[in-house]
């Protein structure tokens, strides 16, 4: 009993064996440099072990689209060629339309070139086709050489070249960008406090000589994004606007700033022989005589998407002392710089001459791998 | 001092025993064979320790829907029935409405039975409530037996049932998905660069027969969601479209491909019998004698989320070391494979004959665990 | 040959040294006892490592505003005042607006006061401004003292004071929060079951009394956030409601409950002399005469963003076992607790007297850290 007792305040540590060799303890410290290396330069700089992160950003993103242009003669501002309206993190600028004005339900011929006809024949077998504008009638309007269809009438002609709104190069977007570290309670805007509403009301972002104003003029960013304006007006398409928040909350939050970057994000579709571009059809209803009348709207537009991503990472106790302690005993440091000076004899080879030496290094050993 | 250099370059090592016992090695080897079998089936073949893995995707979508149906005497086109029109990852289509015209200010009966009255006290005591569809006067309609309200009339009467849009079920879904795994910097489309023009626009959605044509038939995803369409349709409900990119950028980028998945996002309510379904109301606003008239529309719709998820993994120097290390420290590899056939003698109880041995497996230990 | 196969039968292990000093031994059994402490307090209990975590929750949430109010004498319900309709995680409740009714394009006065003037030399240098609403035409307006515009005329006169409309404190926000956890599904409603469709039609969230009630008071969630009703309404701004989802899965999946926080989004900007608030225009067109008219609307809003998050943890073998091993080897249990009474013998000096013990605790060490 009493030996059990005292056998539970023993210290149990294993045999080691010190070889005096110049060959062999090169390559031995070598290897240590070689983890001290890792661990100094990965681990603790690149990596910032010592650092808890939090990856979790929450994000609220508000846009607001400044200027006006010309379209078929009359003027649009941004109540007319955004959508939607709120000034949400996605939106659109109509840069084309195809409008087709005064339509209402009743019976006309459908434009597309796949329903022309010469007999109704030609026409009863699209019967249940439904890539029309509307219902196949299976009457083939003689006149036009077209099927018939019932339904919005007179149906949209797509087939037209209009010129976009060159104006929307100069068109601006202001991006008010609010995040927070929820595990740091930490907020930031991507407004600098330092900006006064002078500034804010003229400056322009510039990668170089302003990256923090929050004002982009869309001309800018189709080319950061290395896109044509002429054919993205045309077609329409996708530019991503990614604002990158990396925040070493060890220095003082105010060097915890947004970073810009601009793609097409729908790149892999544009040369593309399929589909190309972007745009949505979408109405406005009117009443005449008791009717219901709508303009479609067929509208190219050019979509942001403001994409939020970020992570901050701040000094804390238990991955840091874990780091080190998993550093220590990769090296074998505490060991050596304890015992080496003291207990150093002459040995010249390596498995013959070799001394007894106590080394600690298994107790710590794999604590540290639970991050 | 020169005793210090010296003994800086020895090499400290622990010191092993070999036990020549058929059973311990029996046990011994054993345990060994699990650990590889762990390490190479589990950590490098199942979770591919050896790459580099980026969870970050980035996504764009765009969505459009085809077809046409008949509600209430009259075609409803794309226009019409889907909203918002933008065509974004989140869309509604319209199924079934309610729909209540010709609204203006005024005063009129409220339809709801809560309200029913006999006497105007049957309508004061509701006077603060805000569940009628306007401002209780505190008058009871004696021709309608029912309160009086100040608000947009007449006011809806939802509790109509309503045929809904059968033509749903053969309306598609034209998706275009494009993502970007920013760490690779290696962008993605839905749309297999071998498929031309023709073939997309005849495709169909088929998880065997056509996985990856980017064209869905509304009765086929509901069918795959393993949801009823006629209760769909109704009531309403939430479909999630879900596009998973698992790619493996070791192998050729072309086969980094979408999965497509199909459940219906709000089960849960799915037999609730408080709430089902999904609905919203919305109104188009006319102007005639200079006030303002407006429709208000209850719709009923399926609403489709496109959720976007992935991750991209690439061989890597770093992890691979690090688990290579860790596997053969873990073994035992590296010592027992250097010295055995060498230093073999015979041995036949555990403790009592052992022969001293140099391992070197204790300095690369814990490297492994800062991934 | 023979020798080799015989040697791979062989279980080498490392010498050990018992070190019988009471000094010593506490140190080592303290050192024992803080690991021992942080395996079963962090690692086991605080971190949960003996789960498999899923944090790619799959989220889909619909709402529905209640309520209504008077806003320039006539009532506003859920179709006037929600923007976008379609109930999304991301809705506005416009509280205030500033209406331009009747507007078509012409020419008229610009009011904002940048552009006042006194001949047209003070209006020709502003001609390619497009700071106002819309294109200046180079001439002063001698009545009003203003240049003249292109554009949607009259211009909107943003400069007025409005009373917001006051009842929105009372409207009530219905959140329908569907989750999924892909890796162990299990999907969860945040509508308890146990709740009936009177409950719910009556209930109101509150963090104390009510805390699982979908139904939410625009009042209560801006007095939680911290938020005065006034100023929000005033000149709108953004609330996110957050619903955390932190389940084990390891209790009744019953458990698993929503966990709702709220917080002023847009609070960077708050004290902001630049930007506050959050507005945003849109227009109802009509068609009088066969022109086109619209109503402009400038709308001060609440931005509700409902953000769902959460992570769910369930028993795993694997996990388990790794954390187990790495807890055994740190610790180094398994060998004391093994040998410890049997071997006892007396020992006073380090390392002088030690006696030989084998020490099983290498190989499986690094195992643990491939989580």
């Amino acid at each position: 009993m009493l030996g059990c007792v005292a056998g539970f305040f023993t210290y149990e540590t294993t045999k080691s064996v010190v070889v005096k060799s110049w060959q062999v303890g090169i390559i031995y410290r070598f290897a240590q440099l070689l983890i001290i290396l890792y661990f100094v330069g990965w681990v603790f700089l690149h990596e910032k072990a010592y650092q808890v992160r939090d990856t979790g950003i929450e994000s609220a993103v508000m846009t607001k689209v400044k200027g006006f242009g010309f379209y078929n003669g009359s003027l649009m501002d941004v109540a007319d060629y955004v959508a939607p309206q709120q000034g949400a993190a996605m939106f659109c600028i109509i840069t084309k339309m195809i409008i087709t004005p005064s339509q209402s339900q009743g019976l006309c011929a459908e434009p597309d070139k796949k329903f022309s006809c010469a007999t109704d024949e030609d026409c009863t077998k699209h019967l249940s086709s439904n890539l029309g504008s509307g219902r196949i009638t299976g009457r083939c309007l003689t006149s036009e050489k077209q099927c018939q269809i019932e339904g919005w009438c007179p149906a949209e002609n797509d087939n037209q070249t209009m010129t976009p709104m060159r104006e929307v190069e100069n068109f601006t977007i202001f991006i008010k960008n609010s995040i927070r570290f929820p595990l740091f309670n930490v907020t930031r805007g991507n407004i600098l406090s330092s900006v006064n509403a002078q500034k804010i009301q003229t400056c322009l972002y510039h990668p170089y000589k302003d990256p923090y104003c929050p004002i982009f003029r869309v001309g800018d960013v189709l080319e950061y994004a290395n896109e044509n304006l002429d054919s993205i007006m045309d077609r329409g398409g996708e530019i991503g606007i990614n604002i990158a928040w990396k925040c070493n909350l060890d220095l003082h939050v105010n060097n915890c700033l947004p970073n810009y970057t601009f793609t097409r994000l729908d790149a892999p579709f544009k040369h593309s022989h399929v589909t190309k571009g972007y745009n949505f059809r979408f109405a406005k209803y009117y009443r005449s005589q008791n009717q219901e009348v709508r303009t479609l709207h067929k509208a190219f537009a050019i979509r942001f998407d403001i994409i939020v991503s970020g992570s901050a990472g701040k000094f804390s106790v238990i991955p840091t002392l874990i780091n080190v302690v998993a550093a220590c005993t990769s090296v074998g440091l505490v060991s050596d710089s304890a015992f080496k000076c003291k207990e150093f004899k002459q040995a010249s080879h390596i498995t013959i001459k070799a001394e007894e030496k106590n080394s600690d290094d298994s107790g710590a050993f794999s604590i540290g791998y639970q991050l």
